[in-house]
């Protein structure tokens, strides 16, 4: 199949780190939450070789955040998920997939609290911002929801750390995982969190002002140059080794919250009422039919996947792959998959369907392990 | 500015004409609704002139629907939009700009009724689906509201009643302007509205069963062949010279609906709550700041717009030009562009600023007279 071009307009919004980003000779892109996302500047696999060794400035601008202000501010948030938010401490970000009255999943953000009342839903690809609006709208509920202008800009890999400690001093080393500080940097306020889009370590900085974009993105390349920064993105085969499930790709608003194996985020007995609690409740009552799943194909590399793959046991349609890449680290394919419940433990033997071969395929648990 | 390749993924989904549109050799697409969109099977201008000459098939399978059914559907509807709706009949559609409670644009669909309590939103771009489900909820409304597996067709330009009457009969050349029937195509269901995304006249075929997407396609173009039937799109041209404004380019979440110019389509007075209503006769009272105007560049083809482009009057910054195109048919660049409401006015002399370049701009009425 050959590869199509993306027609750029304004309805695509462009990112405040763009002008550099085109410089470093971008040379792909998806689209996530109406803006571009660059995917590639040279090729997942030397790019994944690189993050897992050195460090990479990724422009993921298109996580965009839905801020969520005032006096209402902690029971709408409570509202629209099943994990007991009011624990989250002021400085601190957890992750909280966010559930419908029918238990199906909106969107996975983070939600990061920076006061008492005032919360940023640092989100997926999913008009978030308009369910939060339109359920405090309906409920007279006393908050302000709205995007405000702020783009994060990743820091990845293994030596994250000593870029952002040149850059900002030693105590940045002491950010504990999934905590804030507000600071500044190139004269641009910004909030600095240990957080993001890879097993690698490293920082999300949230940009709170467009216009200082490309000052905060020279900033920190420059402190970069010593330690081999090179542009990035999220990676492929990085997320699949370390187990990162993609909103709408490994889960979509007809998959519920128990069929995604959220549970451990998740405080299904939490004290405050939430819109999803009635429908997991009887869903746990049921039992869960299918379950997203780790699933290895020992094989040399699958071609890329762009759609989905079939699963099958003893001939039966068990399930679909949605995400697949060859890991060097495993030596194996690595995917995700929407199974069965009955094959969706670890261990269990799979035959999975790739342009009508047929490959054997394992169920792993969620760290590749068993 | 090199064009960049689009990355394929689940998360963009595909549609259901895809098989046929790949094989058409298309070029370059957009992604709307998190749904890939064709833009170009040529160049921009072959297809404009073909367009209006002869007839052609979109693939606009990214117009998705959101369902509202039940009890409170038109209560529901009403609501989220200051048009009246209980006036549209069964078999008839509406343009229906939704507006929030600040009376901005939320999205510009047409809302199609096809029972009592049952209608379609076809929306622009933009998760319409999460902000009516939060709005139902809020409001502990009677009403589903669902993503249904429609997917329209387009069949647009000058033949279509000659492709349509030769596929089902000279009864559909009967069917008035955003009218529509039930009828079936190549043994599958749809529904067949005269409508459509270009001022060339022709048919939306809604297709109810993604699985009958290839099929409905191949009756539709076999159909065509006599009358020189081609693949196509949405045309940027053919869009500007007819006046058509797109969410997301020409008007955002930022803009209101006077702002916007959708007075025409409103009934700012109509008997029943919408959510609008406050902010609107708030914002008639105060006045509006800013109109979204028609703009004519009498100058040779203007570069391609990728973002905005700034208006000036008198050395100050008016306004922004957010969709251009040289019209073959004016023999000049037409423009949309939100303008200081004291410019907007048909006459004003203006100033486009492109790439560091003056050129004089005159602002028209909204068919490019006067």
């Amino acid at each position: 199949m050959n590869p199509v071009e993306l027609v750029l307009s304004r309805r695509l919004r462009m990112t405040p780190f763009e002008t550099r980003v085109r410089e470093q000779g971008v040379k792909s892109y998806t689209v996530y939450n109406h803006m571009v996302l660059p995917v590639n500047f040279s090729s997942t696999l030397e790019e994944y070789l690189h993050l897992c060794e050195h460090v990479q400035l990724w422009d993921v601008a298109a996580e965009r955040q839905v801020e969520v202000v005032g006096p209402d501010a902690l029971e709408l948030v409570e509202l629209i998920t099943p994990r007991h938010i009011a624990p989250c401490e002021v400085g601190q970000c957890v992750y909280a997939p966010l559930a419908d009255e029918e238990g199906l999943v909106i969107n996975d953000p983070i939600i990061i609290r920076l006061a008492h009342d005032r919360f940023w839903i640092s989100i997926a690809d999913s008009d978030v911002l308009l369910w939060v609006k339109g359920i405090a709208w309906g409920r007279g509920l006393n908050v302000r929801v709205f995007e405000p202008d702020v783009s994060p800009l990743a820091v990845q890999g293994p030596k994250a750390d000593d870029v952002m400690a040149d850059l900002l001093g030693e105590s940045v080393r002491d950010i504990k995982f999934f905590r804030f500080i507000e600071t500044t940097i190139a004269n641009t306020d910004v909030v600095l969190a240990r957080s993001g889009w890879s097993g690698q370590g490293g920082f999300e900085i949230y940009l709170q002002k467009s216009a200082d974009g490309v000052a905060l993105w020279d900033a920190v390349w420059e402190a970069g140059q010593k330690h081999h920064i090179r542009p990035g993105a999220p990676n492929l085969i990085e997320r699949l080794e370390t187990g990162l499930k993609s909103y709408g790709s490994d889960m979509t608003q007809e998959d519920s919250v128990l069929e995604c194996a959220f549970e451990r985020y998740l405080h299904l007995d939490k004290p405050v009422p939430y819109m999803a609690k009635d429908a997991i409740e009887k869903q746990l009552e049921q039992g869960v039919k299918r379950r997203l799943s780790n699933v290895m194909i020992e094989s040399s590399p699958l071609p890329p996947l762009r759609g989905l793959w079939d699963v099958c046991c003893d001939g039966q349609l068990v399930g679909q792959v949605s995400s697949c890449a060859y890991s060097p680290k495993y030596e194996a394919n690595l995917a995700f998959a929407m199974l069965s419940q009955e094959v969706s433990n670890a261990g269990s033997q799979l035959t999975l369907m790739v342009d009508g071969q047929e490959y054997p395929a394992t169920v792993k648990d969620d760290r590749w392990k068993s």
